[in-house]
This record gives C-alpha cells, structure tokens and sequence, in this order.
C-alpha cells in the first residue's frame, strides 16, 4: 500500500508518521516547501518524490491535505493524470471541494473531513468520509486510522463539518454579544452561570474559550461564514448564518485597529468599551 | 409572617402551599379569576381576601406572580398602598419590571425571577432576586424556599432571565436553520451527532427538545426576542438577537397555516418542506 500526501504540515505529517509505522509506503513531494518542512519530512523518513505529478503517478492512495490555494493548485496541476484514489481532506467548503473534483476531472475521489483533533488522537484521530470511492479509503483503518465512511456522495463529509463548526460559530455570536450586554450591566458573570446551569458543567469553561478566541479569528470566521450562507441559502433563508457572519465581519474591523491581545473575557469586553467609544 | 400572592396559578400555587406548610400565612385574591384557580384556593386552604388592595394592606411581602398584563393592572391599582414588599416575580421584562416600578411609586419594590423548574422543585425552586429590598424577600429562605440575592438593582435578576432565556432561543434557531439545511442535504443525523461529540452528552436529547418546541412557541418567542433586542440594542449592534427574533417570526408565520401538530425533528422538516412549496 502506497499513500502519497499533498502537504506536509501538522495533518500530512502526524499522519504519514502513524502509517510508517504502520509499515505503509509513504511518499510526499516537499518542492519548493520551507526548510522546517523539509526537516521534518527527513526526520520522519518518508519517500521524496521530485514533482506532484509522480507522486499522484506513484500512490494507491493520494491524501490532500494543504491549505485551499495549495490544495486547487495541485489538482490543477495534476489533473486526471492520477493511478489510485485521490482523498481531499483540506478543510475547505463543499463548493471548493466540488471545485476540485472538476479540476481532478471526476475521477476517483474521496471527501474527507477530520472531526476529532490530531493533535490530540494522532493516526486515531475521526475521520469522515463521503463519495463511491471512500470505501477504499477506509481500508486505511487496517493500519490503524479511524475514517467512518458517511455516504455515497461527494460534499457531504465537507458539508457535515462545515455545519458543524457554523454550530460553533453561532455560539460564539450569541454568547459574545449577550454576555457584551449583560457585562454593561453588571451582570455577565451571573448570565453565564445561569445558563451554565441549564446546559451542562463544562459549559462555562467551552463558553469562555469560544469568546476569548472569537476576536482573533474572526476575520477567517467571517469568511467561513459566508460559504455556511452560500450553502444554507440553496435551502432555507439563512437568517441567523448571515447574522453570524456579520457579527464576525463588523468584529473583525474593530480587532483590526487592535495592538494589544485580550487574554480573558473582561478584557475583550474593555477592549470593546473603548472601541465603541472611538 | 404574611405572604400575599397576586394571581393563583402554578407557580402562585405552588409556592403558598409549601410556604403554608411551613407555618406562614399565606393570602390571595380570587376575585374574578376561573372556577378551577377558585377551587385550588380553597383546597390548598389560603386566606381569601376580598380585593387586592385589602391583599396588599395585609401582606408583609406581596409577590406577583401573575400573567404579565394582570401584573401591570394590579399594580396599577393599588399604586403606593402596600404596607411591605412588593415582589415581581413575573416572567416579564427589564422594562416591563421599570413600569411597574413607576405604578407603584417607586416603593420597597423587588424584581425577581425563578430560575428552577416550580414544577420539579416546588418550595425549593431556585430564585433570584435583586433590589434594595431583596435581602427581606430573601428571609423566606428561613420557611424553605430557595433566594439568592444577586445585586441591588430592580431589573437585573429579570435581565438576568431574559438574557439567559435568549441564549437558548438563539441556539434553537441556530439548531433548526443548520439542521433543516442539512435534512435537506441527507447528512442531519450525521450533523447533529457530531456537533453532540464536541458538546456535552445531553446535547442530541436538549437540542431535540428545543428543535421540537420552537414551532409551536414561535410567536411568543419572537415577542421575548423583540423585547431582548431592546435591552441589547443599548450597548451593542443586536445583529444575532435580531436574527433570531426575524426566524422565530417567520417560523410563526408558517405555522399559522398548520393544522398538524408535529411531533419530532423530521415531522417538522417535512412540514417546512411542503410549507416552502406552497
């Protein structure tokens, strides 16, 4: 079993590393990548291909897993020209992935989507898998990896994560902005542990990481947003996606003008204080 | 110790009877209200009085616990003439708290919310309290009930509820817009489950509840959210808040057409999907 990996970063890496050990065939191509990259490739002893294309040519199994632009590049780059099947894995939207799967000439190809954390679970980390051909990635599971294979169709492993995390992101709107309020009224520390209440007791805790990390990425959450907006809205007004999106826009033009980095929650409510009195 | 409810319904109810247990006497006024409240009265064996005036001359603490319109008549008409406290535990909002505060002239008013379940709870369900009085609201902890004093304004214990019960009106949009999306796409069991395994373990069961309960309180719940929108619109651009009273209005605009009565999640997608045909 051959399975090549487009991109080496903390994804490629930790799991090209679990699949050696495995006593897999691994194989990257680190061109033009920067020299810790390429230190790291070395120092996990995986197989150097000179281009994508002989890498694609080479793998059972080509696993993408780079950032968006890199990820469109490379399927441009190699087009239909691949032997195995080839398993897009990046975090990109479901019209990006279909975007892909054009420019791979609708081959083989797999949708796939990373739920738990690598970081945390490595090679066992859950992976969704969406498309005919996903089965075949799932034989990776005889060398150790966890993909669950969801459906028939290309889109829907994206679709289930991009809905899941637009979950998140609305949580985080919500909570910022009635816990914004109820802080100019004396009262956002009691508002949270009322609703800590009712919902469970690690709330309050995941409640207050989701605030705190709302401000520095919300220019990428807006972003994100607006694909969530493009994908509800072919079935249903997409009143509150649209909303979040905006909350995560109108905060990151006000985290712009920022210098200063906020480290609990009171202090984004500060930071907002003085902003708004700008 | 004398304890006067204005209204007579569950909570009302619940409240003088176990108070009534405990050694207080407890009055109300049945004046005009229904055969069934009449006979609950008379069962739980509280003191009759004939008006609510009398009712608030002989209380040491008045609690209104009534529907939010009485709540304002009632306090209307007896103005500044009680003798104790005056308790509004009513499900109202900040402001509607602020204008019974004026009828009633600015006296040992305070505002109060329950925050347990009555029914599950009874005697013992946990309130919250604020006001410069709520600390001699709070001494019938002394016969059983369950007070914590959270600050000294009238109107925060009530912001306290509205903001809290916004947090979950918000995620139940939330929760119906994405699912309904992803219904459509075949992927809403999938989506939901994976959104429980980053939550906690009550997630699926919470969320269904909430998703099934939205249809049918949708009206209401777009006229809380309108008055939540007022409150937050003070101290912040209300985006999510007014989203969510946008869906909830929507929602209830469709189900004025309905004459079934779904009874879970896919019951109600299916009556969105015939609705969006019409």
């Amino acid at each position: 079993m051959k399975v090549g990996f487009i991109g080496f970063g903390e994804v490629a890496s930790t799991l090209a590393r679990g699949l050696l050990d495995k006593g897999v065939e691994v194989y990257t191509c680190v061109d033009g990548r920067s020299p810790r990259t390429k230190k790291i490739a070395d120092k996990i002893g995986v197989n150097l291909t000179k281009s994508y294309l002989e890498l694609v040519k080479v793998s059972d199994i080509v696993i993408s897993a780079a950032i968006p632009s890199q990820a469109i590049n490379v399927a441009r780059e190699v087009g239909k020209q691949y032997k195995g099947i080839y398993v897009d894995i990046n975090n990109v939207s479901p019209s990006t992935v279909g975007e892909i799967q054009t420019l791979l000439g609708n081959k083989k190809m797999v949708d796939a989507a990373i739920i738990g954390s690598i970081r945390k679970k490595g090679l066992k980390a859950h992976i969704i898998a969406s498309g005919v051909y996903a089965e075949l990635f799932a034989r990776l599971n005889d060398y150790g990896m966890n993909i669950t294979v969801i459906g028939n169709e290309v889109g829907q492993a994206s679709s289930i994560k991009i809905l899941r995390s637009s979950y998140t992101k609305g949580v985080s709107a919500l909570l910022l902005e009635s816990l914004y309020s109820a802080y100019k009224m004396g009262i956002d520390d009691q508002v949270l542990k009322y609703i800590a209440e009712t919902e469970c007791p690690e709330f309050s805790e995941s409640a207050t990481s989701r605030i705190i990390s709302s401000p520095f990425h919300a220019k990428r959450r807006s972003e994100e947003m607006d694909e969530v907006v493009k994908l509800i809205s072919e079935n249903i007004d997409p009143l509150i996606s649209k909303a979040t999106a905006e909350f995560f826009r109108s905060l990151s033009r006000k985290m712009d003008k920022l210098d200063e980095r906020p480290r609990n929650i009171k202090e984004i409510f500060h930071l907002l204080d003085k902003m708004n009195k700008d």
